[in-house]
């Protein structure tokens, strides 16, 4: 939540300049992104209609190699109907320039607010939207492996220090063998799409119940479908702690996913063990960062033990949690 | 540089909704104001009109009592004519309303990008919105004292630490006797009006050469008119390290503040001085500053040596940094 790079106004117009969207009247870095920063950008053409945008640099995590992966995704997605900004192209028809030495890349604004506390209704049309882009990125061309898979979140658990997890919780102790539980029983060959992999309310822009944007595809990668919907269910149905699950708003989602996308025998089957992976991933990243992150930096940790409550949850329910 | 406070999409809704301004659209929280928290909103009318404001949450230094000086500026400013955000009041006609505790009031969206170079003719610009504002204030009701005058700001040197302070730069040593100094020979009676007190660039949006708002008046106080003409002259002459005088934007910011408002004998003469009070001014708060954040916290510190090297060079050029 910052920006980690300082623009100047005849950086940024020049930057805008280069782009048939007319002349820069506004810039305000926004606090959102973590391993980039985002300025909302504000412009007028000579006819005097405004045109609002989002300019994304790519700090850190993010390879320029796999950038026409991410934008070429959202290019696609947007095409084919789907609630995504699109990537707007400079004159030379590039979707991304380099700045200060680092990748931009203008996309797409679009309105909405995150909600907080997401009702059923709202979580259906999470669920259906999730469901388009899965169905429309069947004929996305280009693939990525996903590097958040289970063995590599096995692997994060098993080397951090046995210590410094006991001191975030005595809990965290079980996590390194419920993950090789995890790993020994995970579904294989269940059907592919490009995923979100990442769709957290915080992630959806909705006007009422209604999706006007998905957004942050910077996690999206070639994976089951199913573990994507397992990802939003985990992310959903449940009070920030993970204390308390709400059936309504997990029904809604899986409901408003299959009225776009049925799901196969094998997937449904799959969603308990799928969605205890996906707590498994969030688990292994938030580990990482609490013990990277001193206590009294400004950035506000995420406590792991909020998936780990999770994960408790989709063991013990079974299909129970899917019902 | 950060937002200090989440407000939930529901949170923002309700609060939207005591305003006369359509229905929240978008919400993004910006990375500006150290002081307080700041979304930029989107609202949007049944006719389809969108309208965009600054929703500023204040968070600490500013107390609510100040809050009728603050806001009543901005609307006298405004109506007035001065390129000043005006406040929106709520239906029951408050200017600010309280959430989760804090003030919070919903503010006049204005276009623009602050310079980070500035040309002399943004600079010329930028003095005649000041002078503008000094004229305008006069007839403001209101008074506030300026809690960091000269005495306080002597203090604050006084009272550091004076290791802590070398550490800084062995040049910070002499720092004290300067503003002791200054106290000594500081000018009484020049003309007052409510001023600005910290006109940075950062300060100033401009389209092109032209001042389209003047924002972040919570500084603002009764004081020498000629005092805040030395900060802003302070703040836009030099390179961001001190080291580096332009005559010509020093030059144009005069000018321009006399396109509008002639200066005074006394006012003129006093003006080097005044600039080294200014000088000191961000010295003192810098070096408190610096002094209390730690390294490696994720705040970008200001080192206050930035303020000596101008105050030097106010002090040795005389008259002749305004000639």
């Amino acid at each position: 939540m910052a920006v980690y790079t300082h623009l100047g106004a005849e950086q940024l117009e020049q930057l805008i300049a280069a782009y048939d969207v007319g002349e820069l009247i506004s810039a305000k870095g926004i606090a959102e992104g973590v391993s980039n920063s985002n300025w909302l950008i504000e412009t007028r053409r000579h006819g005097g209609q405004t045109n609002r945008f989002i300019l994304t640099m790519y700090e850190r995590r993010i390879d320029t190699a796999e950038l026409p992966f991410f934008l070429g995704l959202l290019d696609h997605l947007s095409a084919s109907g789907c609630p995504v900004p699109r990537t707007i192209h400079d004159r030379d028809g590039a979707a991304w320039r380099m700045l200060e030495g680092k990748a931009v890349a203008l996309i797409e604004f679009l309105p909405g607010v995150s909600p907080d506390a997401p009702t059923p209704d709202q979580a259906q049309a999470a669920g259906a939207a999730l469901a388009q882009v899965h169905k429309a990125a069947m004929s996305f061309a280009r693939q990525r492996l996903n590097p958040l898979d289970i063995p590599y979140n096995c692997q994060v658990l098993e080397k951090t220090d046995r210590k410094a997890m006991m001191a975030i919780d005595p809990a965290m102790a079980e996590t390194p063998a419920m993950a090789q539980r995890l790993a020994q029983n995970w579904p294989q060959n269940l059907p592919r799409s490009v995923i979100h992999s990442d769709l957290f309310p915080d992630n959806v822009l909705m006007l009422g119940a209604r999706v006007s944007g998905m957004i942050d595809f910077y996690f999206a990668c070639t994976d089951a479908m199913a573990y994507d919907l397992a990802v939003a269910h985990a992310a959903w149905s449940f009070d920030p702690r993970g204390e308390r699950f709400s059936p309504a708003v997990g029904r809604a989602l899986v409901t408003g996913y299959e009225s776009v996308r049925s799901l196969q025998a094998g997937e449904r089957k799959a969603l308990p063990i799928l969605a205890q992976g996906a707590c498994l991933r969030f688990v292994a990243s938030r580990t990482e960062d609490w013990i990277d992150t001193p206590p009294d930096a400004l950035v506000i940790r995420k406590n792991p033990m909020d998936f780990v409550r999770r994960w408790r949850f989709y063991d013990e329910a079974g299909p129970g949690a899917f019902a």
